[in-house]
């Protein structure tokens, strides 16, 4: 089995045309309906966001996976509107976006899943909706796939598109995928917005079970802000169009090409992050349990004062320290080792501060490695990526409606 | 029972003298050394962090209460540098701290409580340390509270004392205290460094009771950034030279009192907090059970978006609803309510925008008061004090140590 990078996005597998266009949701004009299409029904899965103040959109995609059957046509997307905390209104309107793409499908109504990101608490403006979903059918084309991941931005700084192809001893299937960022990102079984698409033949039990375990080390291992949201969706299509059909023998290249797509566009979320101008690997080990390795990697993944330090190029770890300290994972200050890129600044309970200098130089850098051994003997281990705390954050988000 | 606000901080009550000095662990020059003494050895009781990377100092403290049986003479803190993941040579320098002072006060060792707060993983200069201490005793006075309370600062804005006079009829009695932020803040049992000192006779027991009652609504319900430290502490002494013996009839009388100054005390903390411009009171109501309610409370407390937000002046009640709603507490969005000062903006699953403009104005106020019922039908509350996040916050925490 190997792995080759291919261009494009959700419309490079085999079996998927796309669209994205402005309806004028947004003000700025800029693209805010999107519109995923398979050819056929596709097999179908979704993760969606443990936050209990679910978005209508949400709730409504979990009711079309379970009344299909894990059976999908289409995903209609917008941007600029969340349809969140919009009590019945906003129910209404997720229903009728999928009814009008339906319609202008030709498809059932439980056949369309619906997304939505944006402003939370503001009605979706149906007029818009209306005219812009029969445009979008129109529009869709087999190369859409680029301007369907335009369509999705909302603060996001670039489109996040990847693909793949996987050669497997018994044929070639492609996956490719879309996301979207770039605030209240914490993923708890999802992300904000990620859609998934591969021309392998899999049932769907055997693609959820992929998506799950493709996300646990991509999509749910990254944070900009330790803001779990209202919107939070990721989901998987899955055409057969390339005739390869997933059994047990290939389903670990069907987890791999997944995973290899979900973490580009994972890490492009965290790089893409509200302000952030550094990508930051936080790798946990020396943990008692699995439990305490995400827990400390999330609590300093996500400590303001860690993400400001490597903002300003400090090798301050006792930061990290600190922060590992206080996450309520076992730890051991004895037996605890710091290390910033390969420079290991703390350890055996001294520091090595004479590496400061040189440690400083390397958090110059965009990308950047942090390891923290809790210091417990344990062996289990985790890696959350986040990126810089900075002023352009605060100023995103105190002017983000204004 | 009654409370007067008095000039003063912990030498306030009477039995207590204090000093302030730059004695050379700070750079700048400002102060950085500081005493506080009891004519008679106090009654003692202490409240620590609950981070597992605790400084040197707070082991020592804590060592030191249970040797004594919950006295004390002194209370030497030196600022600039936290004593914190120093190895064995930390330890040893908090203890000759406590030996410095001890032998030039003429008592005993472990009557000497010590407090470090700085930058953590830098030894303690202990040359300065060594001709600080008998300088401090020295400039001891029964008016160096506020000198006392400036030694204390590492990135306040201002010094933070308060005091009270309680009248019973039993007689009265004062307390005093005087505390440092501002940033590494989340008390979990005990917050940054907290100083209550009491002329009122009270028993070890008794003082601890009430030390702990006094500060699980003040210093244990604030918040600047999320981020318990390692050096936290909680420290009440009670010289007892009111004359006022505390018994259960007075109870409630000496919780009041600590209570009183604790709560100026905390608030002064988050008005300070790193960056900050206005004081945000978070209440939570409709909680199934105190934990949810404190849970939730902390969560849009900590909250980077609320922050920013409100920071921004805008009133998107949407971040509260979504933190509450990924707090872990229980939540039910149709029973929610959000309120920002006396405008309620989101009601049984609606929003009411059209008094948005009205909340906005609210927001450019300094005191800012935020209510977000969960709508489980419970009657469990908390309230947590926060401070908006600015890009003065990050500035201070990317520099903090270049």
């Amino acid at each position: 089995m190997s792995l080759r990078v291919i261009e494009g996005g959700v419309t490079a597998p085999s079996g998927f045309r796309a669209a994205g266009l402005h309806c004028g949701i947004k003000a700025s004009g800029k693209p805010d309906l999107s519109l995923i299409v398979s050819d056929t029904p596709a097999t179908a899965a979704g993760l969606f966001t443990l936050n209990l103040a679910k978005a209508a959109p949400v709730y409504l995609s979990q009711d079309h996976l379970a009344s299909s059957g894990g059976r999908a046509t289409a995903i209609i997307t917008n941007s600029g509107c969340a349809n969140a905390c919009t009590g019945p209104q906003g129910v209404a309107d997720a229903s009728e976006m999928a009814r009008l793409t339906a319609s202008a499908l030709g498809c059932r109504e439980d056949l369309v899943l619906v997304a939505s990101t944006g402003v939370i608490g503001v009605n979706l403006k149906m007029d818009k909706i209306r005219a812009g979903v029969p445009q979008a059918v129109s529009a869709l084309a087999a190369d859409g796939g680029a301007a369907a991941a335009r369509a999705i931005m909302t603060t996001d700084p670039f489109p996040k598109e990847y693909a793949v192809e996987v050669t497997t001893e018994f044929g070639n299937f492609r996956v490719g995928g879309m996301a979207k960022g770039s605030g209240m990102i914490e993923p708890r079984m999802a992300t904000m917005l990620g859609y998934l698409t591969t021309d392998a033949d899999v049932d769907q039990v055997m693609l959820g079970r992929a998506l799950t375990e493709a996300c646990t080390y991509t999509f749910n291992a990254i944070t900009v802000d330790g803001e779990p949201s209202t919107n939070d969706c990721v989901f998987a299509l899955a055409s057969g169009t390339s005739g390869v059909t997933i059994n047990e023998n290939l389903y670990a290249a069907l987890v791999e090409g997944l995973r290899a797509v979900a973490h580009e566009l994972a890490l492009g979320i965290v790089r893409g992050g509200e302000g952030a101008t550094k990508l930051i690997a936080i790798t946990v080990t020396g943990a008692a349990t699995d439990a305490d390795a995400w827990m400390a990697a999330r609590a300093i993944a996500n400590s303001p004062l860690v993400k400001t330090a490597v903002h300003g190029g400090d090798p301050n770890w006792g930061r990290l320290v600190a922060a590992a300290g206080r996450s309520g994972a076992a730890f051991v200050l004895d037996g605890a080792r710091v290390q910033i890129g390969s420079l290991v600044l703390f350890e055996n309970g001294r520091p090595f501060d004479e590496l400061a200098p040189t440690a400083a130089v390397y958090l110059m850098g965009k990308d950047i490695a942090i390891e923290v051994n809790l210091g417990t003997g344990g062996s289990h281990r985790a890696t959350v990526w986040t990126c810089d705390l900075t002023a352009e954050y605060v100023k995103i988000n105190a002017e983000y409606r204004t």
